[in-house]
């Protein structure tokens, strides 16, 4: 069909989105076409705008719109805690449980040999920076319990020791559990639960 | 967050497209920010250009970017049969197995008491038009074996009596469907359509 190309090649491309396949996009897409003016323009414009001025934070990797992001700016916010989470994913399900009140260290993944990800590629030296720059006492290891998480964990644990105080979530992170599945309570529960290393 | 409203304007948009909830949103998002090149800038130019040309066909309520869509305007299909159904995705999905030749017409919908949609709201007038116009000899009735799928059937097959033929789909076990996983309903209608081998 020659002139739905361009509805095809919007479909294609909504398919591409994690959690939505082939039939989920094509739902999506005709839903977008009949809210025409109340949706699909609106939701262009405002890709366009993200795209335009969403970037990572330079100190912490959090996403925003500014060069460092509006956590490592809140002057309320409590210095000397950094929690260090996988993914930006992570952080905001973090915020989301409103226990938290330091800041964050977004890693951009976990150490992995198979896909040759090594502590350069998940932002650890900028972590070991911070430690001394914003005078850190405590680094929460907030990642998941997966293998490359608990790997990852320990070898920052490994860097750290003796300089900081180093602790992990404890109770209610279920084995293979990521952070982003959890509701507010299990991890306000794991924050207050949280034990040395 | 200040410097991440924009993001989180985003994300609430996406929340509102069926199949995705606030965390796929979430997740699409920051997916999104990620490949900034690769997907967010090609996908808000795609919606800006599907959001200026998509439209109805005024004929057959299919979408396209032309007054009159591509199954209407194509001179290989059959004339003479029109397969109505509820809406585009249904058209979609009779497209994709590439054995029905004729028109559609798409009624957007099904008749409700409830939700106070009538045979105006539906294009049922028009394809009433169609049946002389277009020198219909049947009318495939493909909308939904659900409450008001069949009521409208039966509306539309009520007006078209003794004007052309009317038929419907086959129910019955779909290929590779198991037993199990069928509703009594389904079971049912293919019992008692059942043939001899
Ligand atoms: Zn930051
Ligand atoms: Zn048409």
């Amino acid at each position: 069909m020659n002139s739905t190309r361009d509805i095809d090649a919007l479909i294609e491309m909504m398919a591409k989105l994690p959690g939505l396949g082939p039939r989920s996009a094509r739902r999506a897409v005709l839903h977008l076409i009949r809210k025409r003016e109340l949706l699909l323009m609106p939701l262009a414009d405002q890709m366009q705008r993200v795209a335009a001025t969403a970037r990572e934070c330079e100190n912490c990797g959090n996403v925003g719109t500014t060069e460092l992001c509006d956590i490592c700016t809140a002057e309320k916010r409590a210095n000397g805690q950094i929690c260090v989470v996988e993914d930006v994913a992570d952080l905001w399900a973090m915020e989301r449980s409103q226990v938290f009140k330091g800041r964050y260290h977004v890693l951009g993944g976990t150490l992995s040999a198979l896909d040759q990800i090594g502590p350069e590629q998940l932002r650890i030296p900028k972590l070991i920076d911070r430690i001394d720059t914003e005078q850190i006492t405590e680094v929460i290891l907030a990642v998941g319990a997966t293998v490359d998480g608990q790997t990852t964990a320990h070898y920052i644990a490994d860097q750290l020791e003796g300089r900081v105080r180093l602790t992990s979530l404890a109770q209610g992170v279920p084995i293979g559990g990521e952070l982003d599945y959890l509701d507010d309570g299990t991890i306000t529960a794991a924050l207050n639960a949280r034990k040395d290393i």
